[in-house]
């Protein structure tokens, strides 16, 4: 985003003050790459277990053909209380494995509050992405752009008497 | 998203029960490939005109290099009144052009409610986004994913009296 920040941290762990984001039921905001090279951007439940994103998903769809071919991802949370708080996740999808239970699918049906039958547990998969770094965002800059910024409004200060 | 779907189109025109998204001061979800290849995911202001999804950004920063060498974009937005809801822009940046006076920005600025001081107008460029597809969801599924849904229930149907 294109506001003044603070506060912008990356690491591989997630901040104390960002991880209630993951408990709750708020939607992720998964990028993927297609096979042709385009991003696709996806809106999606999920499941954080302390160590792992965890998505439902069903195998022949065009997410699990993208993440076989390429299986890095970007997931993007953002606050429900301040849209310039947002938390970013990449990572990379560990495993794709068949949920022919629909475990995961009914774990997070009640999650967001939306029991159903579920017609296609033979189809249903587990999409289990490994966080690689984490990159929380808080007032609308990362780190890298608040640094930027600060320097640009030293400069302006540097210049301010002579103008 | 994985739950029961209804109404779901693509074309290249923006819906009429689907615009009104574009009127308002949401977040865009935008995704971008980086020139390593992975995704990048972004939380941004927008502008549409009409015809095209217009993002102010600054010339030195990620998202303006991953352009430059793909300009393929995908751009999520989400009812506010109804997460199952969702407008899907996929498309190509057409220009990637200067905003020497943060005309754009300053517009957005007001749009979003958070004017400041504007202290990198020379760095300010405006990507301008023409739309090559446009995905509407409602209920969670698209089309396609509605189809297979309604083919697995028929399948369950038929099976339902020998079972």
């Amino acid at each position: 985003m294109h506001t003044s920040g603070n506060n912008a941290t990356s690491s591989v762990t997630v901040p104390d003050d960002f991880r209630h984001l993951l408990e709750q039921p708020i939607f992720a905001h998964l990028a993927t790459v297609r096979p042709d090279g385009s991003p696709q951007g996806s809106v999606m439940w999920f499941e954080w277990n302390g160590t792992h994103l965890l998505f439902t998903h069903t195998s022949g769809r065009q997410k699990a053909r993208n993440l076989r071919r390429e299986p890095r991802v970007s997931v993007h949370f953002v606050d429900p209380n301040d849209p310039y708080r947002t938390l970013e996740i990449r990572g990379v999808v560990e495993s794709i494995e068949a949920d022919p239970d629909a475990a995961l699918y009914r774990r997070l049906q009640l999650r967001y509050g939306r029991a159903r039958p579920v017609f296609d547990a033979d189809q249903r998969i587990v999409l289990k992405v490994l966080p690689t770094r984490v990159i929380t965002v808080d007032g609308g800059l990362t780190a890298t752009e608040q640094v930027v910024r600060q320097q640009l409004i030293a400069q302006l200060g540097a210049r301010t008497p002579d103008t």
